[in-house]
């Protein structure tokens, strides 16, 4: 038996247990696998010092390894998000809706856990702890396979985490890490029907391409975002100014910033040069359409694959548009549906873009960077989903969950 | 390009408007196309009887030439269900959630169609109409891809569906019909990212298993049921004996009928005899354990495949158990997860079952043959899920839907 199938049919085993554990029981764990990791936060260093030691023999660029590199600061970060997720609400046991039918059946709808999910990652080794913290938290046993350039600090957690279970009600075989570095170890995972109930990718496009186009697991599909914001003619301009600068320049790494301003040309013809010049100050590399480099001389000419880039970087496409409905078209032709913003003081054209955007987030007049779990209130995130089924946008406990009727009857037959 | 893209991208350039389609507008095309199907009945009449001719010809099943079979009181059954549909309360644009986040930023979730679906079927043209018009009602559209031993009677539906729309809000165009009749087909629309946001497959095993296996486009999986019911120690004979009766024999064909009874070893003793007789007069055949055939000398030995088969026929397994955990094994081993059931009078063992056994719909002393839309009161249903993804058991019209979050901000920036 391969090492992914004896992993996830081990967590499988515990899925019974898990999902009649009580929420003290969860919380009580949490918080001791949160101080598991400070007490042993020297050992975890030393571990993630082999990893960084092997990424720099192999040459992986320093802003990689800074987000492999953990310390003090860093670990106790991570153990604070455990005692947060203790924190939140449990979903597990709530009841969503109960009805009584004519024949005298009782129905309620339970919400349950998902059972056993798998996590396919990258680099980062937070995630190894926040995800086992989410889905433990929602009664789910959980497979995870991070990246091989973290393993060796993968493994030590894994180790520190299931030393603590070990005196909690949570059995340790809950928690799995899949240690074979190879390609292959995923491939299996994708397959694996009847052992995991679901695969929630998180990394960069090419890894949740792959989830996606070779999982027979469903899948939760996370994370990529090309986001528009559109300023309209009648943008109140100090408040597209910051918006947009906000957007794009906040935080470009990640999948909630801009990477194309849609501009309205009226506003444009006033408004795009004072908003390019702020850009440059950053700076922000700009790439336009044939009328924006015209208007703004030190931007590049910007190519219809520019605009289906996700940059995640300090570039920025700028589109100069004859009103709503090319913003719309263009929007509806380039947008991931991650999140899509007009700066307008038009209300029907804002109720319009938020009617017609289709995009798991819609924002009027504020920055697209508020899509996620904590700025929505939910607290941590296993990822943010960008797919129509089951969740969309930022994914709380409940997005971990699914339900199930009971029905309590006296006897009932079908007529 | 072919059919499948080509029709897919005319379903794909309605979803706008279908997504911002009044109520009452689509109550009213739902109707207008009931009235229709009533009108031009004779038409489809006429070309259900060329499919009937050609499956008689290639020596088709008098069963499954049933299936296939339409005449009027059938027809005017179909356009009921579209009335019925139109009577639904519609879940698109329902608030879902609204929040105010501490910075001023107001969150609302609303409901909003899942875009353009696809449904791939076998046989019966019912699955057309019905279909189109669950997916029609959320403001979806729809890409039918039924089979090809139907394709004179589906034909001929879309083609009055089609005339029908033309006097309606919504667009013809958001009503497709894959009339290639060959696999490759189906297989293009498994793939078809981008332009199908979902597949639903509706029909036997074999259909269901192609299309979860090899989709790159999200799956609701519908389906197989292999449901079992319970007889514990403390059953009362009269209500174990008339929910078993119904389970198996009300309609052997459903997915929620049932294929194992699993009876406690001190019921069995007094009651299993005249339970077995019961179903003799039926007849149902039985297959059982080596300690059920030597309790009823007529029932053959049944296979570990026997337990793992869902006959949808006048067969039935039976397993005599030590207990409510072996029970629960057998259960956990065998379940397809769709709809399992305890009979007894220990309230105890019922809690636990309820709570253990991981499917879609769990009862205590009732039939599972109620697992259905119309008998949960949710109305017409497009098919009842066994995945925990989304949607789990009877998919009322809120299962075809997705959310969107509007945020509307006054300038609200990230820190």
């Amino acid at each position: 038996m391969s090492e992914v199938v004896n992993k996830a049919a081990l967590a499988k085993e515990t899925a019974g247990v898990l999902a009649s554990l009580s929420t003290a029981d969860k919380n009580e764990a949490l918080r001791i696998m949160a101080e598991a990791l400070i007490r042993e936060a020297p050992a975890i260093i030393a571990a993630n010092a082999e990893d960084l030691e092997r990424g720099r023999l192999s040459g992986t660029p320093e802003s990689m390894l800074d987000r492999l590199a953990l310390d003090v600061s860093r670990i106790t970060g991570i153990a604070e998000g455990l005692q947060q997720i203790a924190g939140l609400p449990d979903p597990i046991g709530d009841r969503l809706e109960t009805f009584e039918r004519p024949n005298g059946l009782y129905i309620e709808k339970i919400r349950v856990p998902l059972g056993v999910i798998g996590i396919i990652y990258e680099a980062r080794p937070n995630v190894t702890v926040d995800a086992a913290g989410l889905c433990l938290k929602t009664g789910n046993a959980v497979v995870l396979r991070g990246g091989s350039s973290a393993l060796s600090s993968n493994r030590k957690i894994i180790e520190v985490l299931h030393r603590a279970l070990g005196e909690t009600a949570i059995p340790s075989q809950a928690l799995q890490l899949i240690e074979d570095p190879n390609r292959s170890s995923v491939d299996e995972m994708l397959k694996l029907n009847g052992l995991l109930d679901v695969i929630i990718p998180r990394g960069g496009s090419a890894l949740i391409q792959n989830v996606v186009l070779n999982a027979t697991v469903p899948v939760i599909e996370t994370g990529a975002g090309i986001c528009h914001t559109y300023l309209d003619a009648g943008a109140d301009p100090e408040m597209a100014l910051s918006i947009s600068l906000n957007a794009k320049a906040q935080r470009p790494s990640v999948c909630n910033s801009m990477e194309t301003l849609l501009v309205h040309r009226d506003y444009a013809a006033e408004h795009l040069l004072p908003l390019a010049e702020a850009f440059r100050k950053i700076p922000v590399e700009l790439r336009g359409c044939p009328e924006t480099t015209a208007l703004i001389p030190w931007a590049l000419p910007a190519s219809r694959e520019d605009f289906a880039t996700e940059y995640n970087d300090y570039i920025l496409n700028i589109k100069i548009v004859g009103g709503l409905d090319e913003a719309l078209q263009h929007i509806a032709e380039f947008s991931t549906k991650h999140s899509e913003c007009i700066v307008t003081r038009d209300v029907g054209n804002a109720e319009r873009f938020l009617q017609e955007v289709d995009a798991a987030a819609v924002y009027h007049n504020a920055s697209t960077r508020f899509t996620d779990g904590f700025e929505f209130g939910f607290g941590a995130e296993i990822g943010i989903s960008t797919q129509k089924l089951h969740a969309r946008g930022p994914m709380g406990l409940p997005a971990l969950t699914s339900s199930k009727y009971k029905i309590h009857g006296s006897g009932q037959i079908r007529g």
